[in-house]
C-alpha cells in the first residue's frame, strides 16, 4: 500500500482518500496504520471535536444533521463522523441511510462518514482516535462524532470529543432510565430534543433538578431545548457549545483532557499491537488447541494465557 | 490474600465469600486473579448461563425478577450477575436498589450480585468471564446475567451466554430502532415484555418479519410475549430457553460457543497482562511523559507506543 500517495491525498482533502483511510482503521494491518500515523503526525491537532450521545430514538440523527447545517451557516467546515458499535455483526455499518444527511451530500465543506468499531485490533477506544486523527489532517474546523447505543460506547465517545452534546427526548423513557444508563454524566450540554412533543419541559426539569443534587465542577451543564426537525433551538446548541469551548481552554481544562487522550491512545496502541501478535498465533492452531483445553479441564485459563504469551511477539 | 481459604468459602458456597471474590474480579491484582481461577478450575461448568439484554426501560429488572420466581418454582438455583457498564463513573453499580429483587433477598437458593466492568484490567469481556467462572464454582443450576445499556456491551454479554433473552417493550421507539442498536441479532429469544400495553402485539409482528426477511441459522428464534409485573408469560420463555440449550446441545453449537468463549477468555487474559504491565509502567511517570509529547507534536502516538512497549513486561 502506498501510503504516502494516501497522505498526499489526505492533504489535498480528496474526500475519496479520506473515505479509503478511514476504512484503513477498521482494515488495514497495525503497521500500515502506524505507517499512516507517523506520516499525518504533525497535520493534526486543528478541528474541534463535538460528540452528540444519547438512546436511540431521540432523534439524534436529526439533530446531528440540523447541526451541520448550523455550522455551514456559520462558514464552518464539518466532518460527521458517525459511529456504529454493533456493526460486526451485519458487516457493515447501519448508518448508510441517513435521510437527514442527504442535504448535505453535495455540500463540499461537509463530509460524512459512518464507521464500525469492532476491528480486529480493538474496539471503539482504538478506532475513534485514529478516525479522528484522519479527519482532523484532511483540514476540518468541526467533527461531530455520532455514537449509536448507551453505555460504554458512549462514555468512550465523551473521552474522545472536547465537548459531549447528550441528547433526550419526551416520552423515551424517564430520565431516571437515562441516568441509570449513565449518560448523563457525561454532558457539557444537554439537549431536549422533539421540544414540540408532550413532556418536554418536565425533562429540562428533571434534569436540572439532577445538576442541582449531583456533583458537577466549574462547568455547569446547560440544558437547551430543539426541535430538530426544524432546526429550532440548534443555533443556541451551538452557542453554548462555543461556551463551554472557551471554558475548556481558559480554565486549562483542555489541555488536561487532551494529555488524557494522549495517554490512553498510547495505552490502546500498546494494547492493538498485543492483540495483533494474538492474531497471528491465532492462524496458528494453537489458541483453537490451548481453548480445547480449558473446555475439557485439562488446562485453567491462566496457564493457557501463559502458553499463549509465550508464544505472542508484540 | 489468603486465595486457598476464599476458594474453601467458595466450595461450601459461602455468600459473603463469593460476593467477595466477583469484588476481586474488578480489584485484585492480575496474579490473585490467576490463583483463583487456578484453584476453581476444576469446580466449574455446570451452571447454565441465560443472558437478559434490552434498551433502557423494557422492564429487564421485571423480567429477570419473574424468570428467578420461574426457576425457583421449578427447585433450580440461581445466581442473578446485573452488569452496570457504567459504573465507573459513578464508583459504584447502580443496581443496588433493585426493588424487583428484593422478595429474593432471604431466598438460600438465590444469589444477586451486581457488577462493575471498568477495572483497571480490562471491560466487560475481561470481566464476566471471570465472574461467571466464580458463580458456576459456587454451585449453581443457572446463572442469570442482566446487563444495562445497547450495544458493544450486549454484544459481548451475548457471546457469554448460553441462551440469550433479548427484551422490547411497545413504546420505546419502533424495532427498527432496537434494529439499528444491532441487539436483535444476538437474540436466541425474544420477549416482548409489557405485553398488557397498546402496540405490544404491533412489537412481535414487527419481529417476526425481521425473522422472514434476515438470515438466521437452524434455530429460528421464538417472539413470546410477557408481563413481567404479574409473571404471565414467563414460564413460556423458560419453556423456550430450555428447548434453546437442547438444540445447542444436539446440534454441536453448544461445544462450539464454549470453545469461542475460552479462546476469547484466553486472549483477554493475556490482554489484561499487557493492561496490568502497562499499569505499573503508568505508575512511573513515563506515560505522562509521552502524553505529554504526542500533545505537543514532538512524538506521534505509534512512535509513543513504541517507546512505552519498551518498558513494558508482560
Amino acid at each position: 500500500m502506498d501510503v504516502s500517495a494516501l497522505v498526499e491525498g489526505l492533504r489535498s482533502g480528496d474526500r475519496r482518500t479520506v473515505a479509503r483511510m478511514i476504512s484503513l482503521v477498521e482494515d488495514a494491518s497495525i503497521e500500515t496504520l502506524g505507517e499512516v500515523m507517523r506520516q499525518i503526525g504533525g497535520m493534526t491537532s486543528h478541528a474541534y471535536t463535538i460528540g452528540v450521545t444519547g438512546s436511540p430514538g431521540v432523534g439524534k440523527s436529526t439533530l446531528t444533521g440540523a447541526l451541520v447545517s448550523e455550522l455551514r451557516k456559520r462558514d464552518r467546515t464539518v466532518s460527521v463522523l458517525a459511529i456504529d458499535p454493533t456493526s460486526h455483526i451485519t458487516g457493515g455499518a447501519l448508518l448508510g441511510d441517513r435521510l437527514r444527511m442527504q442535504e448535505h451530500a453535495t455540500d463540499p465543506g461537509v463530509f460524512i462518514r459512518s464507521m464500525a468499531t469492532r476491528g480486529h485490533l480493538g474496539g471503539l477506544a482504538w478506532a475513534a482516535p485514529h478516525a479522528l486523527r484522519i479527519l482532523d489532517a484532511a483540514g476540518v474546523d468541526t467533527i461531530l462524532v455520532e455514537t449509536v447505543g448507551v453505555g460504554q460506547d458512549e462514555v468512550e465517545i465523551s473521552a474522545q470529543a472536547d465537548t459531549t452534546i447528550v441528547a433526550l427526548a419526551p416520552g423515551m423513557g424517564d430520565s431516571v432510565q437515562a441516568n441509570k444508563a449513565g449518560i448523563l454524566e457525561i454532558a457539557d450540554v444537554y439537549v431536549v430534543n422533539k421540544a414540540d412533543r408532550e413532556g418536554a419541559k418536565q425533562v429540562v426539569r428533571d434534569i436540572q433538578q439532577m445538576l442541582e443534587l449531583g456533583a458537577h465542577g466549574e462547568w455547569l451543564p446547560p440544558v437547551l431545548m430543539t426541535t430538530a426537525t426544524d432546526g429550532t433551538g440548534v443555533d443556541e446548541v451551538l452557542n453554548a457549545v462555543d461556551r463551554h469551548r472557551e471554558y475548556m481552554d481558559s480554565s486549562g481544562e483542555a489541555r488536561r483532557r487532551r494529555l488524557a487522550r494522549a495517554a490512553g491512545e498510547i495505552r490502546e496502541i500498546v494494547i492493538g499491537r498485543m492483540r495483533a501478535a494474538i492474531g497471528t498465533v491465532k492462524d496458528s492452531d494453537l489458541l483453537a488447541a490451548l481453548a480445547e483445553q480449558v473446555v475439557e479441564h485439562e488446562l485453567d485459563p491462566y496457564a493457557a494465557a501463559d502458553k499463549l504469551l509465550a508464544e505472542v511477539d508484540a
